[in-house]
């Protein structure tokens, strides 16, 4: 197809999936052979709805084409708005052979995503993501879901999509702190796995945050690689799969604190990602300069690098409680050994984590 | 085990996994062993409670066990109820490696195993069904689902459980109608594939009317031996698994014309297979004497052959139109060609189908 800069394949054999990303793709590819039946619906978000709506549809001529405009946000991703999804799904009698598209960020495509898993108990869905997040992140790997009261991405299931395309253009009206919160996850996948990427982040961070096209495309591209090939290791998380969840453990526990109206997933990510590389030094893995080069990089991106000052240990302890990755409550981290290498455990002392969980309070002192 | 007088596997590659039948095998068996952590969540109703939780919970000694009981009926398999099981899981701080159990008839059984589904995007689950239906139906084959206005069965997921325990003394509490609503389905896996098993419920009936323990035992054993072929052949509902729904399509609108509340679910397809088999005659393929064997054997198990009265052929058609196995807008039914061999199709004469939906109107005047 034209326009296609990078390509790659997730391999997970009959649920096998290509990602297309390129600058200008949507509009300018004809999506009608990811498309199984007649009828598509194509959800996105009041925020994304004027910006690129008409060239996703147009993406589907021929098409039954019906589309689902939901409010824009993560405080919006509950079970009353995924019900607007199935309501539209069924009074414009969509069966069975119907083909969702997710168009916009992470949270448009965990719901549209989840969404497709439960419609008559499963059909196709496309992933358009249209911010640095989705594209990086949550749009390969086929996790989706919504939140409950309790607990971010409670309620899900895996599904993962017939295709997925990236326009880097789409970056281009992207809010600043969206495309922060994008490359939080980028500097995560340096950090968990390749230390070489990790270089090339600190050498063309100045050129992602100038927006420049085809650094862009080269970030996503690397980015995507790592997470299909622990994806294609890993489908449901029974291993290798965890480590992508560096910072997720802090970073969860401060969007379930605020409310998932505050903080973007990336800022909290990254402030996660910080917690974790403190806990990673107190334990004698990293060192002062590892830190130093961390914290430079994400405040380079703009992020945050401290929890809210608010919350206490005692906050933190009773929302980490519930996250997915423990096992018969004991809780279990990611941690970095190195720069490059990370691992999940649950043998540590609790008193450095108590320290680390303590530690920007001590700092506003 | 002790206590098993038949048992079989439903082959499914690694979601393969074992159905018990036998009288008084709840409380007798120790289900430990099917369960892969610590944690327990037993999931019931009001009416199952009483006669059976304790029962049930002492398959489970060592485990942690918590219960959520819900209010009975079709009526309540909803989003609002479904979000009860969840809450308790949270607030009990259950884990990926928790296993859920469903203590009760089908409606149970679906909300349990759709709430399996989706609970930290999937976690384990066992069957132990109460009523006839459950253990001849909803237990075999891994589909799960809720309601939604618009449709029966519309949000869901396909989640094998690990084992099912099928107590036939259960039945000695069932109400007669939710005993004559399991009949319904038994009767169907003669009518779609095995003329000998129809045979012998002709022979049966009354043993069967009457809870004789070795006859129950039987025909949930070939019923579910008929079931699991099925599934086994076709997990996805692709092909094969369609002919499981005869009488469904009308069925299923009979219960969203009555709001889930009035008949049965065995009802709705007692008169639906009647229906299917008017059409089957009025195409050429079933005898007068063919419609008599069937009616005659419905009613020697108390079950309806006629939908409501007020019911009109275009209340049938705006129903049926959201049909699960409908494609790209076609109507699917399934049929008879004879008396123990089934199809799905979509080629008919409309006007026969007209005659079917109206003909229980005309008899009224």
């Amino acid at each position: 197809m034209a326009g296609i800069q990078h390509q790659l394949q997730v391999e997970l054999g009959d649920r096998s999936y290509p990602i297309f990303i390129g600058q200008g793709l949507l509009g300018q590819q004809d999506l009608g052979q990811w498309v199984a039946g007649e009828q598509v619906l194509i959800v996105t978000n009041e925020t994304v709805a004027p910006l690129y709506l008409e060239k996703a549809r147009a993406s589907f001529s021929g098409k039954q084409v019906d589309v689902v405009i939901l409010p824009d946000g993560e405080f919006y991703k509950t079970w009353e708005v995924l019900n607007r999804i199935f309501d539209q799904l069924l009074e414009k009698r969509h069966t069975r052979k119907t083909t969702l598209v997710a168009l916009g960020g992470g949270v448009v495509g965990d719901m549209t995503g989840f969404a497709a898993a439960c419609y008559q108990r499963g059909v196709d869905f496309i992933q358009i993501p249209t911010t640095l997040l989705a594209q990086v992140d949550s749009s390969v790997g086929g996790k989706t879901g919504i939140n409950h009261p309790r607990g971010k991405n409670m309620i899900g299931a895996f599904l993962q999509p017939r295709c997925v395309l990236i326009d880097t253009s789409t970056l281009e009206t992207l809010p600043n702190r969206e495309l922060s919160s994008g490359l939080a996850e980028v500097i995560k996948y340096g950090l968990i796995q390749d230390n070489q990427f990790l270089s090339w982040l600190e050498e063309h961070m100045d050129g992602l945050m100038a927006l420049q096209s085809d650094t862009l495309a080269e970030a996503i591209f690397r980015s995507c690689q790592c997470k299909a090939a622990i994806v294609a290791a890993d489908e449901r998380e029974a291993g290798v799969r965890a480590l992508l969840n560096l910072g997720h453990t802090f970073g969860h526990a401060i969007e379930t604190y605020t409310g998932y109206a505050e903080w973007l997933h990336g800022e909290a990510v990254a402030a996660g990602m910080v917690m974790a590389a403190d806990m990673s030094k107190r334990m004698g893995w990293l060192t002062y300069n590892d830190i130093d080069r961390i914290t430079q990089l994400l405040v380079r991106a703009r992020l945050p690098i401290r929890p809210p000052e608010t919350m206490s240990p005692d906050d933190f302890y009773a929302l980490m409680a519930v996250d997915k990755k423990n096992i018969d409550g004991a809780l279990r981290l990611v941690l970095l050994h190195s720069l490059g290498d990370a691992t999940v455990t649950a043998e540590f002392d609790p008193e450095l984590l108590h320290l680390v969980l303590s530690a920007h309070q001590e700092a506003q002192e």
